[in-house]
């Protein structure tokens, strides 16, 4: 990012080694966050614990699809992981022919609605995970984590392959800028 | 974004119109986002209701910090309102020098940042929202806004300023990436 000269155009050379480098190191990355997403996706999804005993009135299994916020963290997670092996065809696109400005562009504008995308899900999921582990008094929410141990240990994990994609779009969108103003 | 000539770089005149029409624009959704946090963290920071009447035992006053998640949406709002007027400069610097490219570069890495920060503190007090409009059985947490009317009807309200943010700032993101493609 150094050389004053980018700043008023560059004519680049086909295949300029420099954003190759940049392709390459976004391929990586969106094999990373691809699976950590699905991680993320199957680890709350496959989540359930049933308690060793029961009454008539209340319900002693807990399951992911019982709390609206955790629904919304699989399904964008999954979405999320479907998009990140969708743009693997542009990452390798952009590989080979890496002058390509306006491909670029559209990724860019896609990865950023993905990464508001993974946000909300993990955002919301984790606010829901706080309160089962910590309840809250002025709402009169109880802590459920008191019951439900298992479950909440394996909420909790899944949070983390989020909050990992979070942070490589964060870093695959400023990679793309970066690509596009050296071209 | 017509023109295979973009593709193998292009010399660019400085303060070519295209860019410059880009930055006015924005300067005027940085306005209106900036305009819509700080709205969105007034609003829920205010709202507060007590019930008139108590018991010994059970707290009949509701306000924002009670739950740590509408405390988030405040300060990520807050922060992200303050860092929208601190980026006026910028914006205001790339419409009088529009070839400028890596101080839009920066620009483009904290909105990204940002837009991860708002998007999480709107979704964050969403899905409490939610669960204080509709409680959750499974969970047995009630819905609190059986009660109190008027500060659910608030801190719903405030959550709109979020999301217009939340637009803006993927708005902001692409319009940034094609004005960087274009120098």
């Amino acid at each position: 990012m150094k050389g004053s000269s980018m700043e008023v155009g560059e004519v680049s050379k086909k295949g300029a080694s420099p954003t190759r480098g940049l392709s390459i190191m976004d391929f990586v990355l969106r094999i990373l966050a691809a699976v950590a997403t699905l991680g993320a996706a199957l680890a709350m999804a496959t989540t359930n614990e049933t308690l060793p005993f029961a009454t008539q009135f209340i319900k002693f299994r807990a399951e992911f699809d019982d709390l609206p916020s955790l629904l919304f963290f699989v399904t964008g997670n999954s979405v999320v992981s479907g998009y990140l092996v969708l743009s693997l065809v542009l990452s390798v696109f952009h590989i080979v022919r890496s002058t390509a400005a306006k491909s670029r562009i559209l990724l860019v504008a896609f990865d950023t609605v993905m990464l508001g995308l993974v946000t909300a899900s993990a955002s919301a999921a984790t606010s829901i995970v706080y309160i089962a582990h910590h309840g809250n008094a002025g709402a009169n929410w109880f802590a459920i984590c008191q019951q439900y141990n298992n479950f909440c240990e394996r909420i909790s994990g899944s949070l983390i392959g989020s909050y990992i994609a979070v942070a490589i779009f964060t870093i695959l969108i400023i990679l793309s800028v970066v690509a596009i103003s050296r071209n």
